[in-house]
């Protein structure tokens, strides 16, 4: 049974996402939980669910906690017990097969990185996100804020690593990825779009090509790669729209006594849509690079957000991603060290 | 009275949505139209119309066409008598105050740089989308295409020119700029956003630091200044949104006879909704920083959104809005010639 490691204190809701999350992960995932950070209040928490005594959950102490305001240096400088560092020493330990966390993403990338180490062959950590699109099958967009001013190498090893993710969490088969830019042909984009693709082309991957911001949605592709600048605004812009469109609509239903008969009546069909929508289906963004496993979570994680992001670092886990991972970049003409040689 | 020159060959509905959307303008607007391109097509398609022979309406003849396949390059090379070309001419000539395409955009830029030329002061041309927001005011993002690889001079120019736009069309009093971010604080972003922010502080605007994507659409900030990659990327990424958000909705709607029942009641709500999301209220986006005014619609515009570019040329014209580009850039800091000077 693997077991994965939970900062407890990290998310808006902390620590009631965190520890109904993994209740819940427990009772159907077949998976082990520690939930990391200040005992008496999980403790607390803990007792507030009834036959929670014999789950596999337990408590490991973390004395400090990370804010949302404190910087990715002041944590991993200064804050030496916090649950974020607890729990990425877990992992490295081999205490822990990976950890999740809702906490400051800047301060968990920054720990998981130098904590656990970098896979050999990655220059750099990734993250991941998975997008809802028009078929249901979920689109894997990397990099979504972990790097800005990305090298085109650093470009092709997310495309590797996205791509190892999409085949090992979504089961997709025979990934086609894209390059995010403004045009579908070649020499359209910029510096680094176009000093990426034959990098891309030369992997043994479906690549396709440059693909558009519209394309994220259809379907029609499965792993998406961009600069990391790039992908958290389009993150970021989705985030905004959804809200607006959602508040919108509802302001518009509720004007008049006929229209609200009528939602009343389509509820069930706008609940549908939400599901269809809802980012805590995919359970959190891998942090695609660093050895063992890292789930970063939403802020705004609920308990399911929470439940599936353990079922993904455990499925990441499982499936041997990082192998995998190292297995393509560690000797390909991609890594640090060939580069090296080469005196690039 | 002013001229406005229309490219009826243009759009994917072209001329109909052409000759349509110019008949509603001069009905509506105080003003006059030249339609610009094959004479017998456009004769043919007026005379669908009744009561059009008084309108102020005119034709101007042009023998070829830009097809969406053709490069921004070998328009301008080979095809010298455009619809595009001929109507930027106008333009130039003094015989239209400015001209409404929705033909392919590189095309149309590329000429009206190349034919108009660029107001004195103003690096590059920049293209400007207004996006709706929850507050109803809509937010102007620039640059949404024209340019990838920008310097910070040229997104402060872009601010610039911006705040301008959002003043004349949109009577925003005093427009708040944000520049497209990766987070608030302003040592996140990237070298571009870094290197900009000074420039942006030092400008006699009201800029108000770092903005998110999530932001855009959220009505708190009126001008949003990024790379026309980035720009373009957020455009995109949202129009591809919505298609889905419509039609999973719309699935969702048509599944059981009661929600259909529920939407028939409701559907004036949803009627409301799109308008308030309706891109053709806004009547395309301007080609910032060229002499005279040049108006790019969307490819899928109709006669609705070619009425309301037209009515943004005739406000960008008769708002004097180059003049005041020209005047807070020709003399600036920014300009071409004053950092030619320092040796930047």
């Amino acid at each position: 049974m693997l077991t994965i490691a939970v900062d407890a204190m990290g998310g808006d809701h902390a620590p009631k996402s965190e520890v109904d999350g993994a209740i819940r992960a427990v009772r159907s995932l077949d998976v082990r939980v520690i939930l990391v950070g200040k005992q008496d209040i999980i403790h607390k928490e803990l007792a507030q669910h009834e036959g929670v005594r014999d789950l596999p959950i337990e408590i490991q102490h973390a004395s400090e906690v990370v804010t949302m305001e404190d910087s990715a240096a002041k944590a991993v400088r200064t804050k030496r017990d916090s649950s974020i560092r607890v729990a990425s020493r877990l992992v490295r330990d081999g205490i822990a097969h990976g950890f999740v966390s809702a906490g400051n993403t800047g301060a968990v990338m920054a720990t998981a990185k130098m904590v656990q180490g970098m896979i050999p062959g990655v220059d750099r950590p990734a993250l991941a996100s998975a997008f809802p699109t028009l078929k249901g099958t979920p689109v894997v967009v990397v990099d979504v804020g972990a790097n800005v001013d990305c090298s085109a190498r650093m470009l092709a090893q997310f495309a590797v690593m996205g791509e190892i993710y999409s085949r090992v969490i979504f089961r997709t088969e025979r990934p086609r990825v894209g390059l995010l830019s403004i045009g579908e042909e070649e020499h359209k984009g910029n510096e680094l779009t176009r000093s990426a693709t034959p990098l891309l082309k030369s992997l043994p991957i479906c690549f396709i090509g440059n693909v558009e911001g519209r394309d994220i949605y259809t379907g029609d592709i499965d792993v998406i790669v961009c600069d990391g600048f790039i992908g958290n605004v389009a993150l970021k812009v989705s985030e905004g729209l959804v809200d607006m469109i959602s508040k919108m609509l509802r302001e518009s239903l509720e004007e008049t006594i006929t229209r609200k008969i009528g939602y009343v009546l389509a509820r069930t069909a706008f609940q549908d849509f939400k599901k269809r929508v809802d980012y805590s289906e995919y359970g959190g963004a891998p942090l695609l690079g660093v050895k063992g496993v890292c789930i970063i979570a939403h802020g705004r994680s609920n308990a399911n957000a929470i439940k599936n992001a353990i079922r993904v670092a455990k499925e990441f886990a499982g499936g041997r991603a990082n192998e995998r991972i190292e297995a393509e970049l560690g000797g390909s003409q991609l890594s640090n060290a060939s580069v090296a040689a080469k005196a690039d």
